[in-house]
């Protein structure tokens, strides 16, 4: 018998050698998702094997560097030898009060990334012979060595930066001539950020960042090959200073404290920068370039701009498209002369993580299809359009989805509940709670099961209210009002009863109407119902817990043929990486950007009349739901 | 009677009042220049009035500046009321064993600056409105800004730095859209470097500077109206670290060294910056401008650029033009968004003081008739050209002409002798020392008087040999070698006799003799002879104290009418200025300096001929020189 020790949840169980890890992981009651049924397709069942020995049949779609580090699909490993210990990440991402780091299995998605010929690095490296001696024309190294690029690369400005300029002399003479020139190409000109005597071209880095109000992910690519060798997440350390956009605004009004939010994210990159490169053997001054992609927000702190106008009328952003800022001036601790690449945003509540997030889907590319996309999370942010339009609004879903606003709410961490089942003939609940211990309150996800599952088994009626007419253990009435009794003080982790109010659950029906209706809305701006959508892209850190069943029972999404729903993770994170990667996911993203048309809901009529009809389960008019229709009916 | 107290030499007179400033300064033996005679034109005889009252009939062209200063023109000035105490600057200049601050009058020729018509600087400031709220295109602020430098300065691409981004959102909102832009234009783009609320377009200021191997001079200017506020000159710090070019280049040949002689140069350039600036009430950030000129050396190590290969054959320099570098990036304390122009340089040894010095010439006009332009000092630089052509040459003249390899040479400093008759009857000299005290050395302007006069009174042979046939009190013979007694021990300042050895002469004329030869092979090169030469540009901190006959008698310049001559003083620091101002000369400079053919002569077959005939007194060929020929006769 192998013992295997499965962690950080730490679940043993001794089983023979041979039996399959994804078995084990049963036999302890460890949860690995297997979406493809164990197929070894999906890439899902990821888990890392950090003592012992197993046997893969395969390794399905992981990229070399996660298999170096152990990482092994459990639906196609073995048990060889223990005693096993075995890293199961997604419980590890969804432990504590903090995040913990992720792996790039949930935040890019790999059939989304560019195609092997569309690899086209903003930076690129190249092999350079510049002649030591030329008698015509400017003699100077530098007048050489801009002749040997534009020989190259065509007419454009050649800029050396004075960093670069300090090294051009020793460099040319150290391999006779030799030399590599990372060169980064804006379009206006051909930036040359780093040279090296003779040929370094086959290493060659580049980060991708994803600089979100409450997440800041990093990404690290080899750039000679475009592979993806670690990405790591953390909390934004500006998450102290206010939870969500406009409190961020707040805080910046003082000079200082806007200096103090730009240090709080920049350290943030920064720590992050260390954690994907260090494991690596990947020294800063090696990555030459970044592409970083945030809410209009987030681009402005991180830049250290004054966001206050951002959330003033008439709504204007110091800027949209970021100029040319190089990791030096922006203080991002990689290669000081690397440019920094920002993801141009639209407007003061659709920023550069959209026009990043939209790479991930058909809405760049020529189809004839309208699209829809929907990026979930405290502010919700909608694009709709195909080869000949495209339209863009922004509504402000508040909390709720992340477990906000709500009496019991809490993150998915430890102790969330974030699977609710609901007993149809007594109302009372069968709750999952991460990480299998006592509950200690209820994140997003589990609001949305909660609710969803009421309403089906006939506890909540369509407006929210809980069902007062036949008794329930769980629904405790007080005069006019009642709660839920999601887990009795006994059970619960925190010493006291885990209730939801019908207040919560209307905060719940306030964001979800919000995204809806404001989708609703800009699709009948443009003459289209959801079902003349082809595809409907869903993004979010939160993307990844959704339920899709349960959005539509919700009205948080329409009500269409499964089938045409895309998750697409952290979309802005993958755009990032492929803008690094691809010049032209650049030029599509810069001409996105350009396209959108920003439609303002603030200042649309029918936008109250949407909100409210989409406050109801799953909608006022039930015509748009058929399937709710025929479920509820059950 | 009234007391007229001459400063700093402490001599002092007491006239009538009425009489004269510039009688009064003969009466007391203080030299005051007046090259025009006392017509008020020149503008040499400038003194500073320290206490006491005199009446001006006229300020001639000074500056508003300098006579707010207290600055008057001895010529003009009658004596009115005393005690007087009148600063004689000339004297000043020369005094101490340092060169103390001189001022414009020295370092500026007013007659060479840019016409009012060329008045267009290379940092412009305009005030713009730029609308709060537009509808079209990029609403952000910095689309609107954008959009509203287009609409003025056509459709280049505006760049605006971190730094100036970080004040456009306040600033717009300040005074209702309108600002004032500090806009740099480079031909590529339009870089905005500043940016105020409201008007602020009286106030602009740029500076000026020269950074010379030995001499570093600074000079502010109001950008509004062209005017130079101030000029200031120090010894640069490097010279601690060695005193030609060469030297400098060997010590910097470790990088740490390399790093000192930026430092240094720097400490020095900003020492100057405040000088000029804090009598001015100018802050550092309000100057958003600078031209830099130097030689190819003080250029690269200014940027910190390796200097070895430029005197390492094929003697490549890592820049000829340096591109466009902010102050922040350079570490000059003005604006840290300032461009920092330098003027081009055109190899090894014929640098930017020497572009910017052609500006001070009809070198860079259209003009047909052939000229000469000769910058004499440790280094000499030589061009010849008219509209057609242009061509250069450098040479190594050694530091003689300063003072040094003389083994009683000095600087032109306190006590240093520059001037030197010599009686043909007995061949003892009358020497003339800097401040009227005990002579302590010889400068490089006494060697050549000297030899000028030995060799015309017939007690120096053309060859440099003293005459030992006749006997004369200050000649001593010793074998095979005879010396010159300058100044007996007893009337020597150091206490010991103050001898010049013909090793010493031969130094001087070897050093005019390489001056010589390349302007005289360069014109060969281009089949004219001096005197075809319209006219004969003398420039050199040196220049001013150089008397055209000894050099002619020496050989140095060729023997050609002396109205043919122009010296045009520090023409590095005058042509900077001129580049400040106008877009215009940045133009013409960046075309000469492309223009410009260089002569490479150490592979010239002809040069050491003609360098040795150059060695002799006046030259080999006497038919070069007639009027020497003519006055040595008698």
């Amino acid at each position: 018998m192998v013992t295997v020790d499965f962690r950080p949840i730490a679940k043993r169980v001794d089983v023979p050698s041979g039996t399959g890890l994804l078995d084990a992981a049963r036999l302890a009651g460890v949860v690995v998702d297997t979406p493809c049924g164990g197929n070894g397709t999906c890439g899902k069942c990821v888990v890392r094997i950090l003592e012992g020995e197993v046997d893969c049949e395969s390794f399905g779609s992981l990229p070399e560097g996660m298999v170096a580090e152990g990482y092994v699909l459990a639906c196609r490993s073995k048990v060889v030898r223990g005693p096993l210990a075995v890293l199961v990440p997604e419980a590890e991402g969804r432990l504590g009060g903090k995040l913990v780091e992720e792996d790039e299995r949930y935040l890019v998605r790999h059939e989304l990334l560019p195609k092997q010929w569309e690899f086209d690095p903003l930076a690129i490296k190249w092999l350079f012979h510049v002649p030591l001696a030329r008698l015509e024309g400017d003699r100077s190294d530098l007048g050489r060595l801009r002749q040997a690029v534009q020989r190259e690369w065509g007419p454009s400005p050649v800029h050396v930066p004075l960093g670069v300029l300090r090294h051009v002399a020793e460099t040319l003479r150290e391999a006779g001539g030799q030399v590599t020139l990372t060169i980064v190409r804006t379009g206006e000109a051909l930036h040359v950020v780093r040279i090296e005597p003779g040929d370094h071209t086959t290493r060659h880095f580049g980060i991708a960042v994803d600089v979100g109000t409450t997440t800041v992910a990093v990404q690290l690519v080899n750039l000679t090959l475009g592979e993806v060798l670690s990405t790591r997440s953390d909390y934004n350390d500006q998450v102290e200073c206010g939870l969500d956009v406009i409190s961020r605004i707040n805080y910046a009004q003082r000079p200082d404290r806007r200096e103090e939010l730009r240090r709080r994210v920049l350290a943030t990159i920064n720590r992050l920068i260390e954690r994907v490169a260090k494991p690596h053997g990947v020294e800063p001054h090696e990555i030459t370039n970044a592409v970083v992609s945030g809410n209009t927000t987030m681009t402005h702190l991180l830049l250290g701009l004054v966001p206050e106008y951002i959330r003033l009328a008439p709504y204007t952003p110091t800027v949209l498209e970021v100029p040319y800022v190089t990791a030096a001036e922006l203080g991002v601790q990689i290669n000081p002369d690397s440019w920094v690449c920002f993801s141009p945003c639209v407007g003061s509540y659709v920023g550069g993580d959209i026009t990043a997030g939209l790479l991930c889907t058909d809405l760049v590319t020529d189809r004839e299809e309208a699209c829809l996309f929907i990026d979930i999370g405290t502010n919700g942010e909608i694009v709709v359009g195909n080869r000949d339009f495209l339209m863009t609004c922004a509504c402000s879903a508040g909390p709720a989805f992340e477990g906000g606003g709500i009496a019991c709410g809490m993150r998915a961490a430890l102790g969330a509940i974030e699977r609710v089942q609901v007993d149809p003939a007594t109302g009372a609940p069968i709750v999952t709670a991460i990480g299998g211990v006592a509950p200690r309150g209820i994140c997003g996800t589990g609001m949305m099961d909660l609710i969803a599952n009421l309403f089906l088994a006939g506890w909540l009626d369509p407006a929210g209210r809980l069902e007062r007419s036949r008794p329930s253990p769980s629904i405790r009435v007080d005069g006019k009002r009642a709660v839920y009794v999601l887990v009795p003080e006994e059970r619960s982790g925190t010493g006291q009863a885990l209730v939801v109010s019908e207040q919560d659950i209307e905060n719940v029906l306030r964001a979800k109407a919000a995204i809806y209706s404001a989708s609703s809305l800009m699709l009948e701006h443009v003459g289209l119902a959801p079902t003349d959508l082809a595809t409907i892209y869903v993004a979010g850190g939160f993307g990844r817990f959704l339920d899709i069943e349960t959005a539509i029972v919700l009205g948080l999404l329409p009500d269409v043929p499964r089938e045409r729903f895309r998750f697409v993770g952290n979309a802005s994170l993958t755009g990032s990486y492929m803008v690094c990667v691809s010049q032209e996911y650049r030029r599509r993203q810069l001409e996105v950007a350009r396209r959108l048309t920003y439609l303002e809901l603030s200042t649309e009529p029918n936008y109250m009349d949407q909100y409210t009809g989409a406050l109801f389960l799953p909608h006022t008019d039930l015509a748009r739901f058929p399937s709710v229709g025929a479920r509820s009916l059950k």
